[in-house]
């Protein structure tokens, strides 16, 4: 360990390594609720890309596994180390590069904060549109996980905003993928490859990430149902209703109550409408123009009392902010309230309804409590899981995922797979496929050095 | 040779093998316009995915090269076999086998032409966007080559519009990759990784594409402008705007004539106009509501004019419609013109300016003629290159090719490298990102039955 530690500091300079006991307890996980945090035997923090690499090359040669940490945001455990790893942290690795208006992309490191970006882009009247719900976290952490949140319904994932990439392979080059062009036809799509591989084919040391306008009208629409089933119907007619919200997210009743209580939030809903409710709709629109927007809003209340709703009301601003916060808070009013585990299952939009009556049922068979709020305009469903027996919670979110990938859906659609589903996704997984991935992974990193035990593999 | 015949003839019937003289000319290659048509040992024409991947697994044991085949409009010799290889023609699969308009997909087997899936698809009004020019074209030679087409600008290429695929790899297995979700984050994405890569890695042998509702309301405009300069500035203001054009096409004079004259189009621009015009836009807008249609074309109008633009025509349908199919046919008349090769540079759209001068210096060196236009939109240039003298020829593109990297772009935008431009690419390209291309390649295919010589390595 002492070799390594001292090879490291000859690389990034003796401040910014710790070894061992100086390891603080911040490097040692994410936000992941399950499993235990792991102190890693370093902590590196490059500061250029050619450094990362020279880490790398160091890795590879000590066979030292290697995991990569942006703000730590993650919910699958992707960010948390192995002992006797190291951690190469890029928190000083945090400056926006350019901000080209001409091509609308910005050029970034890996470690800056979606809400640096989101300000300084602001100040060009553009915007980075992957807002997976926490703006602490990072560019490249969004590069790992592949992250969405709630205008991935309109904007897309971090797949479709990411035009390239600097990237550090395990073998310690560096290489660059993509560019500021909007497309090419050159050979396999390594930007793509590179995107939600959770730090285990290489580290992303620049970022290209895709601009869009800021549309200078906005507005939120609340829609009360009286049936989650009901809410889910409604969700693919306003997809195709060519009105394309930026926000589509249902909430069930459990869930808006827990997070209006936290927020102290009142939407002004009658109580007898409250009471009646089963889950709410939020829907939210944008346009360059004032009259547009006037009339979509118009529209989306018809369209929404014409598929079940009891009601719509428009959100004032201040009101409609805080009700979009306090979802985005959604998973720390979870685990406030003591979830066990918060998964975030994909499915067809069309599969909403059975996806839901099947994981309360497969709730009830455990004696579980599932309850959750979504992207429905993805099909992308966020379930807070409370269940304390680890047995009971693993068999519970086998079916969970289970049903979902029987409905032609995904285990994880933003949040990845990391350490935390590892084991549910290699048994729910064709293995054909899981051993053609582990040849791609091989084909990047032969020592298997970067993020063992991450999507597949054994954790040493 | 007759023992492989023989033992294809037992997977997909007699009648759907031919070898030696009996395979017909059709299968010799594709559209591209340099190097010569090659009559492979076999052609095959598998009628489902499991017999694509009995003929593969005989393939990697027999170790015959494969190549695959759409509908043989590609223009980078990607579907250009190999003498002694075998054709595997998707033709028989072109069955569309559901369109699902709650989830907004369609799936396919890989054989179906975009002009099949269009009609099908408008039936119930939604479309898949992706309109590379020749809608005889197929969806799994989409696959291949990442196409992109005009819509582009709007809606992004082949990449962006395929949501899961079912491939055969060479190894003869099959897998299913993605989905109807728009989303996932479980794992590599084999599916971008298949996207683009030119029959090299896996056949796709089912397409799960996007739809998006067709807007009732359409207009094209077009405007001449004195200088290609003014033109190219011009371009990212447009894209910039928020007005959203669905064609953004440019069109220099010599083409444009060289297009109206084989269309037999009069676009009633006045003579001194025209005498004065370097080049042209062309900006397509659409729209749900004929009102807010009509406010964009009034605006795109004034835009135009600020920008420079001589004049703007609203065009009448007919007029518009046969100018976008002109413009389509821009490379056969191109081909009728004698041109000796076709090629489609990508660049940051504020590069364009400086591309497209250093394209004509590199012309004019060489004294070769280059004229063209392009999805301006995207900074995706056609370019036809005039030079019978195959060593000035070569030098010329490599200049052009090495202008567009050093400006931040690619050889290709959409047509791919295939055989055609595989020297040049392999020449200007990081050797270290064609290494690991290599890997991923020898990962999924590690006998290199597929494609062989196409994009890398030798042709055997």
């Amino acid at each position: 360990m002492g070799d390594v530690a001292q090879r490291l500091a000859e690389i990034v300079g003796a401040d910014n390594v710790a070894s061992g006991d100086a390891v603080g307890d911040d490097y040692t996980g994410d936000e992941t609720l399950a499993g235990d945090r792991v102190r890693p035997a370093h902590v590196v923090k490059p500061g250029t890309a050619e450094e990362v690499a020279a880490v790398l090359r160091l890795a590879t040669e000590e066979s030292v596994p290697v995991t990569a940490r942006g703000s730590g945001t993650g919910l699958s455990g992707a960010a948390r180390p192995l002992a006797g790893g190291m951690v190469v942290s890029f928190e000083r690795m945090n400056a926006i590069l350019d901000i080209d208006t001409t091509n609308h992309v910005a050029v970034v490191q890996p470690g800056v904060t979606l809400s640096d970006l989101d300000v300084k882009t602001a100040e060009v009247g553009l915007g980075y549109t992957v807002y997976p719900g926490e703006m602490s976290a990072s560019v490249g952490g969004n590069v790992g996980t592949n992250a969405g949140g709630m205008r991935a319904v309109k904007y897309g994932v971090t797949r479709n905003n990411i035009l390239g990439l600097q990237a550090a392979l395990p073998t310690g080059e560096l290489v660059r993928t993509g560019g500021r062009t909007v497309k090419t036809s050159t050979g396999y799509d390594l930007t793509q490859l590179i995107i939600g591989s959770e730090g285990t084919l290489a580290l992303a040391t620049e970022v290209i990430v895709k601009l869009h306008p800021r549309l200078a009208h906005g507005a939120t629409v609340l829609a009360p149902f009286p049936t989650l089933d009901t809410v889910m119907n409604a969700v693919p007619r306003i997809v195709s209703s060519g009105l394309a919200p930026h926000i589509l997210e249902y909430i069930d009743a459990f869930t808006m109550a827990a997070i209006t209580h936290t927020a102290q939030l009142s939407l002004g809903i009658p109580d007898d409408v409250r009471e009646a409710s089963q889950a709410y709709l939020v829907v939210g629109l944008e346009n360059r123009d004032a009259d547009r927007l006037a009339g979509d809003v118009e529209a989306v209340g018809a369209l929404l009392a014409e598929l079940g709703a009891s009601d719509s009301y428009v959100l004032e601003g201040p009101s409609a902010r805080k009700l979009i916060e306090a979802r985005e808070k959604a998973f720390w009013t979870a685990k406030a309230a003591g979830a066990d585990e918060v998964i975030d299952v994909v499915v067809p939009r069309s599969a909403l309804p059975a996806f839901l009556a099947e994981s309360q049922a497969a709730a009830a068979r455990t004696e579980s409590g599932v309850v959750g709020c979504g992207h429905a305009g993805d099909g992308n469903v966020h379930l807070a899981v409370f269940q304390k027996d680890p047995d009971k919670r693993a068999r519970l979110l086998h079916e969970i995922f289970a049903a979902g990938m029987e409905l032609g859906g995904a285990i994880s659609g933003e949040h990845g797979i990391g350490r935390a589903k590892k084991d549910h996704f290699l048994r729910l997984e064709d293995p054909v496929k899981i051993e053609l991935m582990s040849r791609v992974k091989r084909a990047f990193d032969p020592a298997g050095i970067l993020n063992p035990g991450v999507l597949f593999g054994r954790e040493d």
